[in-house]
């Protein structure tokens, strides 16, 4: 079976490597002209003249990002099986339709209200009371397109700096970490939930996912299971699917969805019996789920911006090493190292003993050591 | 780094699997006409024209097969580090070498000799006392040139079938079980071992590798390791090299060595800390070795001839399915499924449950199964 990934960066990349064992062959359809998948066969067609090539190459379609024209997925889907459906990039392009659904599904989420002009974001941040965080409905990633406003008198130059015509404003969360949790939903309708991971992010790029996140009663792992089965049902989705979430005093409040493998889930290359990569393979191919219990406790650190001491970390006996075979550059993500153990207290030292191989490489803070 | 392989079958693919998050890439070397690796840039070379132009597109060489002429590998050391060294090829392509050289290390085989015409065939057979095997001296793969001998008398009948100008001459072993040992050494010297697993075949093709094998005691263990350290020092070895044995009730008795990755070792994917490919790549790119101890208890079931059902094997909570992307032919090894378990009782129970998806795999018979 062929399977063709629209984009072609590490998560396309990792894809891949998970699905060469099930014999599958993979194409990359890659619109930004920057290519890293660095396997499989790559198209490069910025300008989208060659969809019917790329169609005529694969058997099923899926997708390693989410920032591409709804429209593409949708020409795509009419001809050959789309996983995930168009529609779940169409609810997580749009943060007002994301919102909405979740509350739809009763996935609690901050209080937010749209607002679509200076007046009316200075009205929202008054009724809901700041600190509040504004942001563009569309084309939100990684932190563009957002401001603050500590004080509704801000809402002018907020408005100035987002530069779009309609904004989501929300209200802060006081949440005590972030958590996500994934989940793969199979063409059958099978359902599996990873362990949740908890996410410690460092200038706005995550630095540290620690799974199964520590501390997690069983009943916050329902609460996720819940809200991402619901999504996963209501979309009928199929494929891999990330649910970021606050952990607050009140439980659980959704931050946002992607609709693919997810950085947060690198740790069950080793840390679980089956990952995410291979499971989003198996399920966008119509093979039945692989098991996602854990195998120990893990953490996986990001490599961001430089390679750091590549050799000393090879040497550390319970160092997983993944490298995306990219050049240096400041806040790119260039690989990740997957750390096990079999305790918590085992975990941080050896995630510190590895961090400290990584030049820039923030202090591992976590739960596990904030407490005292 | 680029890796230049000779050879482009599933081993040469499952090295480039465990090399890619290394940042390698890979060229492929095919002698064969026939590539399976799928992955990778393959060069089909039938006539050995182009050995200038693979090696210009490589940094480092390696091979997956030990079938080639040793004057290639010698005139590619020439010009970049070729691992494992061109020595190792000569002398697994030559019984007499071979035996010789355990000889000189200490490593006991079975009593053999070399004739060269059906008299001395005779002799042979009656100095060793019958049962004997007789073997070509080279191009002895996979059970071809051989045959037994049960009486002298069958000397000019065998020495007809082989058709060789010498053949070796090995006396029968009385073995309880056959096992191998894989070892890996680093440029720098450094050296690590596998546990031992322990191997079934039916109808001369691997079926089942137990690892750690079962009722394995610790001086059998350090045995093996100080025979393949010797060979691994002798020759000044870099990359993994695995050594075949049987057990006897004397101790180990060498059969072969193979200088590459190798069948019996591909339980180590999933169930040992660094798999046998990566420790491999490691080796050969000059990084430290990985850790090579094991997760739990693993059987590795190979797929011949037919795949089976394989969802069906994909819905086994404890199995990892590996597929080489090969067409169906009797005798061919199609895949392997890793089986991981916790206790031998358990394993055995997976490995019998799993079997059944695979057409024409024989019993489960083991050290594990043989009691009572």
């Amino acid at each position: 079976m062929r399977i063709g990934v629209l984009g072609a960066g590490q998560l396309g990349r990792m894809l891949a490597l998970a699905g060469y064992p099930l014999a599958k062959t993979f194409v990359f359809y890659d619109m930004s002209g920057s290519p890293s998948a660095g396997l499989g066969e790559v198209m490069i067609d910025r300008d989208g003249k060659y969809l019917d090539d790329f169609l005529s190459r694969v058997d099923r379609v899926t997708y390693e990002f989410e920032h591409l024209p709804v429209e593409v997925a949708e020409t795509l889907a009419k001809e050959k099986p789309v996983h995930p459906c168009p529609r779940a990039l169409q609810v997580c392009q749009n943060r007002e339709a994301e919102k909405t659904l979740f509350g739809q599904l009763g996935i609690p989420t901050p209080q937010w209200k749209v607002a679509d002009s200076a007046e009316s974001l200075k009205a929202a941040a008054e009724e809901l009371g700041c600190p509040v965080v504004a942001k563009s409905i569309t084309e939100g990633y990684d932190g563009k397109g957002q401001a603050v406003l500590k004080d509704p008198e801000e809402a002018a130059s907020a408005w100035e700096t987002i530069g779009h015509q309609r904004v989501i404003v929300e209200k802060f969360v006081n949440f005590s970490r972030e958590v996500s949790i994934i989940a793969v939903r199979a063409e059958d309708g099978d359902v599996a939930f990873y362990p949740m991971a908890e996410n410690t992010h460092h200038e706005g790029i995550l630095r540290y996912s620690i799974a199964p996140a520590p501390s997690m009663t069983p009943e916050i792992q329902d609460d996720a299971e819940r809200y991402i089965r619901a999504l996963l049902n209501e979309m009928e989705y199929v494929g891999v699917l990330t649910l970021e979430l606050f952990e607050t005093d009140d439980g659980l409040v959704a931050n946002e969805m992607a609709p693919r493998v997810h950085n947060s889930g690198h740790w069950t290359i080793e840390g679980a019996m089956t990952s995410q990569f291979e499971n989003h393979i198996r399920a966008v191919s119509g093979h039945p789920l692989g098991n996602v219990a854990p195998r120990g406790l893990s953490c996986m650190i990001n490599i961001i911006g430089e390679h750091g001491d590549i050799d000393r970390m090879l040497e550390l006996p319970y160092a997983h090493v993944h490298l995306y075979n990219k050049g240096e550059r400041p806040g790119r993500k260039l690989g990740h190292v997957n750390i096990l153990a079999d305790s918590y207290e085992e975990l941080v030292w050896r995630v510190r003993n590895c961090a400290q191989f990584l030049p820039g490489c923030p202090d591992f803070t976590s739960s596990l050591t904030a407490r005292g």
